[in-house]
């Protein structure tokens, strides 16, 4: 092979990322993004994947037919949409997180099944109509750790049999639609309370444990024709006291020995601190390679990537058949999408709009939320014009679910509230008082309904988990002042304050976080009269900016 | 005439407003937003105009092409672009607001006149590219009245001169690009202290003052060829004791024989309270037709407005005369735009992104702010990890100008300041305290880096002169804690700040509020060494959402 084609042959394996808005300047994260020009000769060196975030779904439709034709070859295309499309792009339908399918799993299997299978239908009929062919789900992971920073509500359950059972029949659904699907992150992260994006989690378990418990979803996915796997940057003394599965041959050994998986493996960003720190992004690039990893992820330099692998190759320090067997690999499994034909046709929405969401996927959207929500006093609220409507997020550069009609602002202002957001940039609620947390004189009087969004998210940590609000409810409870609470999001932080909340306050949960969970669970909580009245209060008022 | 004949021709004059983004979902303002499904049936049935907000120029491009689809005929299509496409439409140039330019006219009339003329040609560039005909500017009021809650930076400077002359040279370049332009708001909106979003402004000014004054704009856009004029919603009661601009003959026709204009006119937007309060959006829309209007900007109910309409020219009580003569006059120049021919090829940049902005429009942008901003004091901040990068926006929901990588956030973030967003939903940073408004304690300790955005929007009223920043910026200087202070937009609050800061304190205004500007501002007032660490601080490490 020559040296010129030996390049391409490598740039191949790497996934580069991109916005799916097209503009430079459109970039949320310039630092991550590469512009146009950039990613315009990544791509004509030969450059196989990119994974696209943001914009809205005719964005990313009009992104992919452009980075199509600067590769002027199949190209993998790929997105992070666990949750739905609309969890990264606009206009897509964004689903309530799975460990909400999970829960409902508990009282109705059948139910969660079937939901799961449409769960993948949207997702994977809504990538394919903005032309990604590959999504990187489902999350095999189990949630055993209610500390898990990063997983969390992204996993389907927090047990072997149920994330098993659903991941099982949400990958059917989404290979239904033709697009290329991915399990993560191998060989589970599920039981770590660190964020691999932090830092490097520890795993204690010996293969035993994995075999019985972190391996079985894996294995149903295997099952259902998942066609890649994702390693998890986790270090598991008790398999490879030295290397992180990323980049440990014997943990993505594993994969192909002891389950039989002959598919794409695909490492998780190779920006992620826990790899870099030790080893930089090129390294572990190369190492990953070297271990067994098919596809590179999110190298911190493309370049230097090619470059290093590239001389292994030639050096001898990697045999070529990894190569050989990874672009193998690459080739069969697009070949096995170019030959996908899903079923479109009849349901196909794609007008002179553009839409890609359908009445059915806003009815799987809505009905999800309904099974979910959870509603267990009798408590209706009605208007109160001294009512302070605390709405806490982490935060408002952007929040999606956040937008200037989103229910959680307008309902309690309809009612009368004073909306009061709190947020990582704003000034602080929090005063020096354990017993007392909350500093109520920057509230003002009157009585407070609070709702909080808080989940895990990549980088955020276990941040949510320093807020003292149980203190906080406790504390306003005290003092008579608090009318209401919807926890949005994390069942863990619910669980906690439920037992502890006077029956006389109106209270609800709702897993998904999105506007749509806003409208069902307020609907819920405040009397209809109040909702009727439209949009009078002054935030709604305003019809430009 | 047929009646069906006759809806569609009063349909005609009609200007409906929808959002530039594609879905209805994406809407930011659903209350004010036409659904698709409306949209369509209103072009159906004849409606010959409509205004965009929001989205990126690329949705605007799809968008376009699907009204005129829908419509079937030639279409006004508009936006209220004043201040450049990137006002409201991402991937479009956003431009330093016209009163900047006016500042510039004082100390270099020719440059700024030059500098006009070039504003003009980016926005109509960039409108034409994007598939709309007609721009809603130049502003031609005078903002002789500081305290003007409305119109303030949208005007081009603050006596009759050096408005006559920066909007004849932009009228000039907008019209070179074969786009449609409206002169607002007729008869001068620019000496009023109420904002007519909300409530009706009352001016006291005779025929002779007009004339000597507040025509003097008009007269020059008229003479540069300007096709259309906005009538005002105020009232003036030594003209009309009666009826205000918008909806009086007698100041309609002033107009037409005194300034003989020939052209359409157009009122300001329908749904105002200051003409909704007393007669309602669909007799509004009625009475400025028979007053001599012939396009209805936004009336809150498109169907009533065409009924109300038929139903008075066929009882007699409006000469069908009005609508030809409207009607004559909309097809005139709608002609004139058909038969315009731009040259766009030598700078058409219209290539596989659909970007629309050429480097000749961000080199405009730039030099714009470089002239623009003001440096007084030769003070350079260094880093501080005490300090305190206190953020003063209007809303955050959303802040166009506030990504998360911002440089006002990003910049002194780097420096090691901890940054705390203000806002309208945020905790109250002030106390009760005249002498020492802001409440420090909610602060923590550290020296304060203060920027504040703050200019007049329509809808907020006078609400940005509520806030005590004197007394504040006093405070902090009391108690050795401003390191610096940057004004964004309002000139008249740094005129009164300026004369109180210390020559200690490291102090900026820029007229304009864009990332651009800010980064250009900062640059000056932080080291470069801190400028070259890249995106180090916690907020800029995250690489998802």
């Amino acid at each position: 092979m020559q040296e010129s084609d030996l390049r391409k042959s490598v740039a191949e394996l790497l996934v580069i990322r991109a916005s799916g808005h097209l503009f430079d300047s459109q970039r949320l994260y310039p630092q991550w993004e590469l512009n146009n020009k950039e990613l315009k000769r990544l791509l004509e060196i030969g450059v196989g994947g990119v994974i696209l975030f943001g914009g809205s779904t005719h964005e990313v439709e009009q992104r992919s037919k452009t980075l199509k034709s600067w590769a002027g070859k199949p190209l993998l295309l790929c997105a992070d949409v666990e949750e739905g499309l609309g969890q990264r792009f606009q206009g897509g339908t964004w689903l309530v997180p799975p460990l909400a399918v999970g829960q409902i799993h508990r009282k109705d299997p059948a139910k969660a099944i079937e939901l799961a299978k449409n769960y993948g239908v949207c997702t994977g009929f809504q990538a394919r109509m903005c032309g990604l062919n590959w999504i990187l789900a489902p999350v095999c992971d189990i949630n055993n750790n209610p500390n898990n920073p990063v997983i969390n509500m992204r996993a389907w359950g927090e047990d072997p049999v149920t994330v098993s059972a659903l991941i099982h029949s949400f990958n059917r659904g989404l290979a239904s639609q033709g697009v290329l699907t991915c399990a993560k992150h191998f060989p589970g992260h599920g039981d770590t309370c660190i964020d691999s994006h932090l830092g490097l989690p520890i795993l204690d378990h010996d293969l035993n444990r994995l075999k019985e418990f972190e391996f079985l979803p894996f294995k149903a996915a295997i099952t259902s024709g998942v066609d890649s796997v994702m390693s998890a940057h986790v270090l598991l003394p008790n398999i490879d006291s030295k290397y992180p599965a990323t980049v440990s041959p014997k943990i993505l050994n594993l994969l192909r020995e002891n389950l039989f998986f002959d598919g794409l493996v695909v490492t998780d960003a190779l920006i992620m601190e826990s790899i870099t720190k030790t080893y930089g992004s090129s390294e572990a690039a190369l190492m990953a390679f070297a271990a067994g990893a098919d596809l590179l992820m999110m190298p911190e330099n493309p370049d230097d990537v090619i470059d290093a692998i590239c001389e292994s190759l030639l050096s001898g320090r990697v045999p070529l058949q990894r190569l050989d067997q990874a672009l193998h690999r690459r080739k069969k499994v697009l070949s096995k999408f170019e030959a996908s034909t899903p079923k479109l046709t009849s349901d196909k929405v794609h007008n002179d709009l553009h839409e890609i969401e359908r009445d059915w996927d806003r009815n799987l959207a809505e009905e999800l939320i309904s099974y979910s929500i959870k509603l267990p006093h009798q408590v209706v609220l009605g208007e109160n014009y001294d009512g302070i409507n605390m709405v806490r997020v982490d935060s408002v550069l952007p929040c999606p679910f956040l937008t200037p009609v989103a229910p959680a602002l307008s309902v309690p202002q309809e009612a009368g509230y004073r909306s009061v957001l709190s947020h990582q940039l704003g000034i602080d609620p929090w005063q020096d008082d354990p017993e007392n947390p909350l500093a109520l004189d920057r509230f003002g009087k009157g009585s407070f309904f609070v709702q909080l969004f808080v989940r895990g998210h990549p980088f955020r940590g276990a941040l949510d988990n320093q807020e003292p609000w149980l203190a906080a409810i406790k504390q306003l409870q005290r003092q008579n002042r608090l009318s209401g609470l919807v926890v949005y999001g994390n069942p863990y932080l619910w669980d906690e304050l439920l037992p502890f909340l006077n029956s006389s306050v109106a209270v609800a949960y709702s897993p998904g976080q999105m506007p749509a969970a806003q409208r069902q669970v307020l609907n819920s909580l405040f009397q209809k009269r109040n909702l009727k009245k439209g949009f009078q209060s002054q935030q709604n008022f305003e019809f430009t900016d």
